[in-house]
């Protein structure tokens, strides 16, 4: 990927790297960008006047059917994350956010990763993405 | 402590450091420690008879009230830990774990630990710890 | 994918979930999958004669660069996971391993991931694969 | 302990539960409490005018030597934990964090806790606090 095609999202959240997450090989362990993709989005879906806490409220759970991470350069002890993260593509009854972790000074792209998310009822079953949730993210 | 004061239970449990639980100090990062004491008192209960789901399928719930650790010497990546763990205290409503870490070869104490659980029903309320749960473990 | 295509590879590894693994949905958190995915490819190394250690202490190392996992059926608490892993791709300065991940019974396909790894020196310069790590592992 | 004799340091830091540190009980796992610990302290010495890649840069280590936590309440996810944390003791060649952590309105004090540190250089030696690293903080 060229800088000039990397996708640029209006969502901004930030991550000091701690000690814990770390490993001996003095880097962001590699699950921990999990965690991050995690937290950058219910911070996302926060900013839009919801918690995910009210979605589930609501009866809708996002559970994640898919992950990956493209691991570019290392973050390491003490590093500030810049995640810019938006929701690239709506399914029926799913749908799909993308993050782009850049270094503190945000002229450097780390990581980029995904995350594909069913909708479901409290069974379990897959329901279309509610109007109330989709329409304050797009 | 000296080694000849040092407590040893019937109960052994060995658990493999990985790349995840370390930090860029190169050791087991000290919170993973309080994971190593839940597998090894889950595995004490399974091997009474019984699995920690089954005690709360009884309606018992055990959540760990206190928790500590002392860090003598550190593990590293791929050591074996050899935890040596038993119940050192039965209260009325609660029970205290201890937990021994030794190195592989078992002739080094590595650490040391404990976690007091409560013991509640569904509710969150203190119970009296039922006799199916004590009996097996003393 | 139907059963009849999945792939079946020699190396077996269990893992028991934990409390501290499981999410407040009850399931096996996602993150965690991928520090599974690291106990099984040490284990792997390890039944090939080698360690990771030893492999870094001859110079090599093998950052991920890529990690992906799609979840099919949650896990939970206490439940013993079944992975079938191997490696299914060789580069000439890179590997990749993929992982499937079975209930107890070994009869659903629960999750499968892959990780890929550069294959790199101390200081981070891709090298080819060494003969001594490949021909133990094909 | 009566909330009057509860300790108010000078420090405040928050934090948002996650997901992936809530466990299956639906509440925040036991052993999170301590990479919370963790970020409450680096934030502490940031504060100070310094960071702890800093204090590591000029040969200081402070190892965990000692671990505690009482868990009061249980956190949920989505919680905004407030931890009000200082150094409580100084000793020759170590130092204590004191950690109380209170709700998000700060009036019920769900748990307490501390760390032990000692203060080593590269080679795991003791050594005396340093100036530079003690007065900032009393």
């Amino acid at each position: 990927m060229q800088v000039h095609d990397v996708l640029r999202f209006d969502f901004w959240f930030a991550h000091r790297v701690s000690y814990g997450e770390t490993d001996s090989m003095g880097v962001l362990y590699y699950a921990e960008y999990l965690h991050i993709f995690e937290r950058a989005r219910n911070q996302f879906i926060r900013g839009k006047g919801l918690s995910y806490t009210e979605v589930e409220e609501r009866g809708v759970f996002l559970p994640v059917r898919e992950a990956s991470c493209r691991y570019r350069k290392p973050f390491r002890y003490d590093d500030l994350i810049r995640i810019n993260a938006g929701i690239t593509h709506w399914g029926k009854a799913s749908l799909t956010f993308t993050y782009m972790l850049w270094n503190e000074a945000e002229d450097v792209l780390m990581a980029e990763g995904m995350t594909q998310h069913a909708c479901v009822d409290r069974s379990g079953r897959p329901v279309a993405v509610p109007g109330w949730l989709k329409n304050p993210c797009i």
